[in-house]
């Protein structure tokens, strides 16, 4: 999405340590334009798919979910994120691993909100290397309910996890896609291209 | 918003204690057509108001603002929950009390993402005793920005939060407004009655 890659050229900062900090259109600070046109899109890329529920994790998905769960007309849910693995109630839980703050969580939906019948379509602000991402088609299935697929704002391709969960067979749609980035420049993978 | 109140009264639960559960259409699994609703009326209430930044407080008021937002065509910001009183950086902070968890938390904004110059709607799912909502309404002006009211999906009136801050001249629209409730029944204040 061409809007979704210049912001993160003239918006986006690449910090030391590989992490690209979007928070002044993505994240902290939404623009409400780009936020718009990535539900248009992911209602685009989607239509058709039979998506009956978005879910996504606390708290950078939420908006962007909202975002596409508006455009199609189907409930958004959220995944709680916990820092102790003990949780009570009929729920179904997973733990991912985050890289950017070093430390687990677990991740938790009600069996009440997700279940049997849903066919959902993931959305996430990033994926890199597929702990999220994972962790939420986890859920899911946890719960009898189908993947349709993932949306996800910015894919960084370098790391793998979209990759890797591509050739287990699962759809992935992502609107911006660097192949590689430095303080300097961030390269995105263009359409047709191997990422 | 009578949408709102008919889906309080048709699918709110009220949990000892006081707890009203909304997960199933506000919180956790977020119903879209409540959700546009609650943007537009949002929008209509504010029309005029010379809004120009949507700012709430992660989690569970992110998908609000980011409807409200797009209804106004304002960008939204969220203020992040640290559990550590030590932030780093160029921020404004707040420490809310969360009667629901029965903890402090302190709530985060970077400079960066708000300042003067910023006319600021104040968003968020729940005003009981107003503590998160003082915490928005700090950070804001903290930052050098002006309120320029909030916007509430479900006010419990009785709480008294909103009262106290309507008397210090904040204007506070709230889309469903609480009388009483317990687990038999939610009474909500008609408009044109005192809270």
């Amino acid at each position: 999405m061409r809007l979704m890659e210049d912001m993160i050229r003239n918006e986006g900062k690449v910090l030391p340590g590989g992490v690209l900090k979007v928070g002044s259109f993505l994240n902290q600070r939404i623009d409400t334009d780009l936020l718009r046109e990535t539900g248009q899109e992911i209602a685009r890329l989607y239509a058709g798919a039979g998506v009956n529920k978005v879910l996504t994790i606390e708290a950078s998905g939420i908006a962007i979910a909202a975002a596409a769960a508006l455009e199609m007309g189907v409930p958004m849910v959220f995944a709680k994120k916990h820092r102790s693995s003990n949780v009570e109630g009929d729920v179904v839980t997973a733990v991912v691993h985050s890289f950017t703050h070093g430390e687990d969580c677990t991740v938790v939906v009600s069996r009440e909100y997700l279940g049997p019948g849903d066919r959902v379509l993931l959305v996430d602000d990033f994926l890199a290397n597929g702990a999220a991402l994972e962790g939420l088609i986890s859920l899911t299935e946890q719960a009898g309910a189908e993947v349709a697929g993932a949306a996800i704002a910015v894919e960084k391709c370098f790391q793998g996890g979209g990759e890797a969960l591509r050739k287990k067979g699962y759809r992935i749609e992502s609107l911006a896609r660097i192949a590689s980035m430095d303080e300097n420049s961030v390269v995105f993978v263009r359409d047709g291209e191997a990422p």
